[in-house]
């Protein structure tokens, strides 16, 4: 992301796996963000330390914000913390990165999986949307590019190829995640919406997948590392215009079919 | 729906709408149901006073049950009671129609539009497809003619084309419906997921879209009423096969795109 990196970025779920690498390249990349808010549901507990340890290194760029997503308050407490440390530029890129994986079938998905894929990975980006808006307004209407970017105003939600209706027939079997393809494909219809709605904003709302990573959540058997698959998420970002309105892509920029 | 009607039928949401004609036409057609499970949520209340008086007329066949699509006890008890009703012939035909819908856009969406789409649209049909299973594949293994059908075994979820994400370029800006359109793509991934764990069970998973339907949902602007709706999709499922199994149609057996 060299030029166009934007001034103010947010990343939720931050404190371990594809999170805590975005926050990493975006402070230690060559064209660092201005300001970046590094979002988790714990600052202070153990599962935050190496998010606080980074943190701690630039102290004038990354700042911890607490943020459960499934919890509306606490959208809302963020939203409001944010924006009062937000300059007149507003919040230019707001990255859905927090997630919840239930692998099971659906003869064993219980109704706890359903809704706890439902509440983190559909209605959390849903309400993170609503509550950060207005900040991803006032950037669009700050910037005097014409367009769209992610250096401007944008939403890119990580959602999974799981998601993906393309994918069940050579997928289900070796991995059948039926509240979790669910959620996803909800975050995408979500996404497709909320691109169709804003456009006249001049926000961009996009869909990513990060490939398979070994992460907690992708574990030891996964493709690629997350600092790869970092890599290709912010270089696909950085190239995206009001023609990836509503797209969804993996981390190499290839479209992925619905 | 003339030689291959199913034995044994249940539709959720039959007091009124699309569910209501159903029943009529499948009790009252050329072949008609041996047995039918009209479900409602208060088989007592004023807004059954129209499927009690049809299943008065036809006392062998309509049998009323209490089911309310998002309560999963009452889901259990449903399944309990059509079980000790069930022969040894088992369920061949579960309908999926009860639904929700809220029409908001994104801004405007609440929490309770969310939860309320999610549990009637998408919980709901997970929760009986999973109770009624047993049911269901009593059926297919009851059935002595080989492949799918809808006559043998077969879940029918009644979609919409809203929840088709090719849809949203075109559509957005008439019905945003933006919690409608993630729980409809919900409810298409749950069936493409259920299409691929229960074939080897040998029983069919499909979505239709009904059309736009003058009902209470549909609204007086509809494109067509009810009765033409039911005559497309009761056609439409009698024409069912394996090679249907985890498809999206319409009315007319059109494919719809995810
Ligand atoms: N890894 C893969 O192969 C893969 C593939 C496709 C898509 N993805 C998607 O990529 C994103 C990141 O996944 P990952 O591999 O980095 O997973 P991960 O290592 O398991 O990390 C998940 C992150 O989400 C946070 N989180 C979970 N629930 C939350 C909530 N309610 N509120 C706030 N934060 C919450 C976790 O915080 P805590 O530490 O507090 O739990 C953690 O920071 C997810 O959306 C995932 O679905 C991953
Ligand atoms: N009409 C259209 O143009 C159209 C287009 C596309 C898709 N559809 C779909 O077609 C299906 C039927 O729609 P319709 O037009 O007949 O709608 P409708 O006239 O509004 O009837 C809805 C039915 O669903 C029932 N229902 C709602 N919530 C329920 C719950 N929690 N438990 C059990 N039953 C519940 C209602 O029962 P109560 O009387 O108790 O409320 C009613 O019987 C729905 O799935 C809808 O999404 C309709």
């Amino acid at each position: 992301m060299a030029a166009s990196q934007p001034v103010s970025v947010l990343i939720t779920g931050a404190n371990r796996g594809l999170g805590l690498e975005m926050v990493k390249q975006m402070v230690e990349g060559p064209n660092p963000a201005k300001k970046l808010f590094a979002c988790c549901r714990d600052p202070d507990g153990s599962r935050a330390a190496a998010l606080q340890t980074l943190a701690k290194k630039h102290p004038n760029i990354i700042c911890v914000v607490r943020l459960d997503a499934t919890d509306l308050c606490s959208i809302k407490q963020a939203a409001q913390q944010v924006g009062s440390l937000l300059g007149t530029g507003g919040l230019n890129l707001l990255i859905n990165n927090a997630g919840f994986l239930a692998k099971a079938t659906l003869q064993d998905t219980t109704p706890e999986d359903m809704q706890g894929s439902f509440n983190t990975n559909v209605m959390g980006p849903m309400n993170i949307i609503k509550e950060f808006l207005p900040h991803l307004r006032t950037a669009a209407k700050a910037s005097e590019v014409p367009g769209m970017s992610s250096s401007k105003a944008a939403v890119i939600s990580i959602s999974s190829f799981l998601g993906s209706f393309e994918s069940v027939k050579h997928s289900y079997s070796f991995i059948p995640a039926v509240s979790y393809r669910i959620s996803k494909a909800g975050l995408n219809m979500l996404t497709l919406c909320a691109a169709e709605e804003l456009k006249k904003d001049g926000i961009l709302f996009s869909v990513l997948h990060p490939g398979w990573v070994r992460t907690d959540m992708g574990g030891e058997e996964g493709e690629i590392d997350a600092p790869e698959s970092v890599q290709g998420m912010l270089s696909v970002m950085a190239s995206l215009t009001e023609k990836q309105n509503g797209a969804f892509l993996d981390y190499k920029g290839n479209t992925i079919a619905w």
